[in-house]
């Protein structure tokens, strides 16, 4: 049976998230759908990154067999035209060999995380960064963003419900940079904790407000307590931009 | 009376344009109702790009003069909070002298057309490019625009409608790029005829599928014929962007 790999792109505003839920339409559920409509098959994909509701993807990945070998042409034009008129888009689609699979062989998720840090209301960028009025010193939280980076026991860092075994991972990068009105901070790691980025960029707009140090975004990693970190920055402002595989 | 200076970013989709309208809400109106709401005075505001129903703006600029001296922080904010919901926003305003007009002293104005060129339809950018599903040869567009750079009777490249005295103007830019599977153009002169950057850019969109030649463009500038070049390209993927003034 050939494997595939799809890239996908998705506006996570009217979505549950990648994973089926009962209360509303996930990625994985549209994708899926689409799937049987296309050839009748009802499989499972597998999906390289599980975002969160409201969580945008540029570059989400997902793999899955069909029976027949079809042209990934025909594969991702018929899967997108009956996901139609959902959010949701296979932007590329090729065949892989039967070892990949999207979530255990990445090598790298790399999220990207967008605030505008400006008084006036979003217009075009409404839905789309986190509207944060109070002027952040994106400088300052830069420099203590990189108390986090390495191998570290996330705890204070990732939802109560997160389900994953161990709460240690290892963050590769978390730069933030700005552009005029726009704070960019860029995450890469292996693998993240449930919730992990959003709580990492809420508790660093508290240091861009200038209310902790960077000393306290130790003492909160130290901790190893959800509740001595700071908020999840809301999901609107976070995308799956790309994940890593080798060759 | 103090004159200000106040630079306006707008989602174009639920609006006329810039220009007031008996049909629908534009951006003037926006503004000048928001004026009166917050000093009471009925004025007329002078804007720099006439843009049309459905373009945006990230840096569009009005002139309009105020009976008080108030802070620009003032004039700002209380404009802002007057024009909600609508998705039109001052981003700055400042003070300037008693010559300053923001559509006669421009000294140049630049505007960005954003093609996003793939099979699969938009998600992120739904309404904020123009989607084309017939790959296009960016390189092909740019060197067929330059065709269009200078001063030219751009008869062919302005609305029936168009109201200006003159169909001459002077295009100091016309840039094609790609990066990935989207189109930048951009463009720059001191003024523009109506729906001029929308008919070069479709146009352009004609010689970037291989129908049109670079002179072919050539002779749709010749014949000073509306007819002779391309179909406008949609509102939704223009951007006025910004506007040059002395110092």
């Amino acid at each position: 049976m050939p494997r595939y790999k799809a890239i996908i792109e998705y506006h996570g505003a009217r979505l549950v998230g990648w994973q089926r839920q009962p209360n509303g339409d996930s990625v994985q559920q549209h994708i899926e759908d689409a799937i049987t409509k296309f050839c009748g098959e009802e499989i499972r994909i597998q999906g390289a990154g599980r975002t969160d509701a409201g969580v945008h993807a540029l570059g989400q990945v997902a793999s899955f067999d069909l029976k027949e070998d079809y042209p990934v042409k025909t594969v991702m034009n018929a899967i997108n035209q009956h996901m139609k008129p959902a959010k949701v888009v296979l932007v590329d689609v090729v065949q892989v060999d039967e070892e990949f699979n999207a979530r255990f062989s990445a090598k790298s998720r790399h999220y990207l995380y967008r605030i505008i840090n400006r008084n006036a209301r979003l217009t075009l960028d409404h839905g789309l960064a986190w509207h944060v009025r109070n002027e952040l010193d994106s400088d300052a939280m830069h420099e203590a963003a990189q108390v986090l980076v390495g191998r570290h026991d996330f705890t204070s860092f990732r939802a109560v419900a997160c389900q994953a075994n161990s709460p240690v991972r290892t963050l590769s990068v978390l730069d933030v940079s700005r552009i005029e009105d726009e704070i960019q901070i860029r995450v890469s790691a292996q693998s993240f904790l449930h919730n992990q980025v959003r709580a990492m960029v809420g508790t660093l707009s508290l240091v861009g407000k200038g209310q902790w140090s960077k000393q306290d975004v130790q003492a909160a990693l130290d901790a190893k307590d959800r509740q001595k970190s700071g908020p999840n920055a809301p999901p609107y402002g976070l995308y799956l931009t790309d994940v890593d595989y080798d060759n």
